[in-house]
């Protein structure tokens, strides 16, 4: 009964003031990729772990919530990523649909992380998947739908910082160190930690061509394509190469795109899953110290499933934009009624025509039950935000007349029933402009 | 690994025609809900179990997912039921918030039970509860927005079946049976089982007027207040008596509102959740052998939670929706693409120009980024029943202008980029017309 108050660490109830911008976010997100020929797919909110572990990186595999299933004993987790269930259904639902396939999702998923700051245990993504295309256009593709997407919701200062996994691996196999070498370099890349890269060049001894790679690498981040020009120079592999190519070509696309403005090119931007295996990119914003959106290729993952084949997506956090948003100055969305509807009258019948009148013109009604004086109801609708109260009946209203008070300003007017929706709607529309 | 390709029992993948038409019927459920100003909260998928244990009648307690917090070793559960998250948040989070609240929502939820047509282990429901209001016209409310609600889903046959548990109630006190004879009736009226009844009542001996009000249940149907009426006569408790004045106010309310058309009084609708108290109403169409939506009065719910008000409220199962909108005939919805825009140009301004145009005028359009010839790229429209194809370039396509194919038909037209947009809205507003 101790817990009968409380709600476990890392989840929460959103109120309705955070709920309405959490589906307006969703709404425009959902907008824009289905504007794209994406289309809704909703997965289970729990699977067997077995059938998507395979797409849980070793980063992944002990942060999920499991538990047994009473029947089978088998375990199950709750979806801790939605890209892993697509590739598996796409792989055995879809397996005969042609490709590519576009679809999309707005879910929650789990993760058992520490809580902190824009990072809860469950929480909310909107995201896409384009399965079947291993063209540098369908990165381009994820890279401007991302760019839109963050548009759309109104947020007016950002960046997507583009990179490639396979360049980097292209670069530790020039390097030829061992794995635990391979880690050291992967996390001093990240911290762009430049004494710690000399010292591990020192330590195993690498040639000048691989020592002048290794120490560029935290310098190599740009507004576009020069960065891949400065580094080709210096790198041996086909692998690497292939890679700057490609990421090359992906640029070219985004540029066509228009977007440009809003990419830097940054090679040490190397987190994300494990799955992925060739471009990245992570989404930021000057008001927020981690990313709002993430993405990449990940050609390996379907045929994890059975039925091979090239993929790239991105997923954006509903609640972090939410955050970003509120620090860039307030996102006002009325979530509560427009019409405070009191009545003195015992016959219903007019308090439901009004009502359903108004509402049939798109307004939102709240009907005040309650028994209580017209102050109190005023001061109800004033705590809610409530920006009209329409009085039928009593306090010498008269017959096909309604009283009508804006409640912010306490100014009262008459109004006849015939013309309230209308005086209404014109009020709104002036207060709104 | 066996698991690799299988999803748990009573679970499943929305694909993207179901995904689309859920979406759509839970955007014209919210739309009624916030018309009536009703506001928007989303729940935690999980939960201490203790946390919301006050709100789960026995008959749920077995029937919920639970798994163990790893940190705190506290048992958690899955949502299997909205309720009673609102009634705890309302009494702890929005204690101070004046009353009435006006809270709606569309989640998901999770009961373990044995899956058949139209049961899940997880399914989506959306509804309401209206807090702080003991009203007959409260439980109106909800009795008009939920036929509201299955109107505007476009369901055109369908009744509400109400009730009320606080008569039932009543009427056992009459009896003055045991506790184990009180469950015997109960389902025996459940099954509107009269020899079942007599039965009991020989074996109970009970008195002539108990034995008449307890046959009359069964015959207790009808289309309005003359079945309230017809057993008014019979009942000798305040309780009974006071639950069926209350029922006759409410049905008056519902009167008002113009949909007692789709209203059934049937007093051995008896059904729901423990935690009910009065007024009972569940739908029904005849189209589904199981009800589509429920609700009903909690007036002793909220007092577990510490801060005691009277309630009411009701939930809309989405899925019986779907099912009821198909068998009524189907519910035509397009979820992918309007267009498949199709290049055979190497320069891609123009292709990105042209879709950023289109999507501006609200169409939807996939690029065909695959290289495939022109027939292959219409065959993949046609499978995925995009209904235009726009081809920019190549096959004697002249600059400045685009061919359209209508997919369906095979026919081609030839039209200037410029009037592109204006040429599918015209075609698309003539066809759907």
């Amino acid at each position: 009964m101790a817990l009968m108050h409380e709600i476990p660490k890392g989840v929460k109830v959103l109120l309705p003031e955070v709920a309405a911008k959490k589906r307006w976010v969703e709404e425009q997100l959902l907008g824009v990729f289905t504007r794209w020929g994406f289309q809704e797919v909703v997965t289970p909110t729990f699977e067997f772990f077995d059938a998507i572990a395979p797409g849980l990186g070793s980063e992944w595999r002990d942060k999920t919530f499991t538990m047994i299933d009473r029947e089978s004993g088998n375990l199950l987790v709750l979806r801790p990523d939605i890209t892993p269930q697509i590739a598996r259904f796409a792989s055995t639902l879809l397996k005969d649909r042609p490709r590519p396939l576009r679809l999309c999702y707005a879910s929650s998923v789990f993760r058992y992380v520490e809580p902190q700051a824009g990072r809860a245990r469950e929480f909310f993504q909107a995201g896409v998947e384009l399965l079947g295309l291993d063209s540098p256009e369908a990165d381009a593709e994820m890279i401007a739908m991302a760019v839109e997407g963050l548009m759309a919701v109104g947020l007016d200062d950002f960046h997507l910082s583009v990179s490639d996994i396979d360049f980097f691996s292209g670069v530790l196999e020039e390097l030829g160190v061992s794995a635990a070498v391979e880690v050291e370099i992967r996390q001093a890349v990240q911290r762009r930690d430049r004494s710690a890269l000399e010292e591990s060049s020192r330590r195993e001894k690498l040639e000048a061509r691989q020592t002048g790679l290794l120490l560029e690498l935290p310098g190599l981040v740009g507004s576009g394509r020069e960065v891949l020009d400065k580094v080709l120079p210096l790198v041996g592999t086909p692998r690497c190469r292939a890679a700057l190519e490609t990421l090359s070509r992906i640029l070219k696309f985004v540029d066509a795109y228009g977007v440009s403005d809003h990419i830097t090119v940054d090679l040490c931007e190397i987190r994300g899953f494990d799955y992925y295996t060739g471009m990245v990119f992570e989404g930021f914003t000057p008001h927020l110290g981690y990313e709002i959106c993430g993405g990449g290729r990940y050609d390996r993952l379907l045929e994890k499933f059975g039925a091979p084949a090239p993929a790239t997506g991105f997923a954006i956090d509903v609640e972090r934009v939410l955050l970003a948003l509120e620090r860039q100055g307030d996102l006002a969305l009325p979530s509560g009624a427009d019409v405070l509807l009191i009545e003195f009258r015992s016959r219903k019948g007019e308090a439901v025509r009004v009502a359903r009148n108004l509402r049939g013109c798109g307004l939102r009604v709240a009907r005040d039950i309650i028994r209580r004086d017209l102050e109190g109801s005023v001061a109800y609708a004033r705590t809610f935000q409530i920006p009209w109260a329409v009085i039928l009946g009593g306090n010498g209203v008269s017959e096909g007349l309604a009283k009508v008070v804006e409640v912010a300003r306490g100014v009262e007017s008459s109004v006849e029933i015939s013309r309230l929706a209308e005086f209404l709607q014109e009020r709104m529309g002036r207060s709104s402009s």
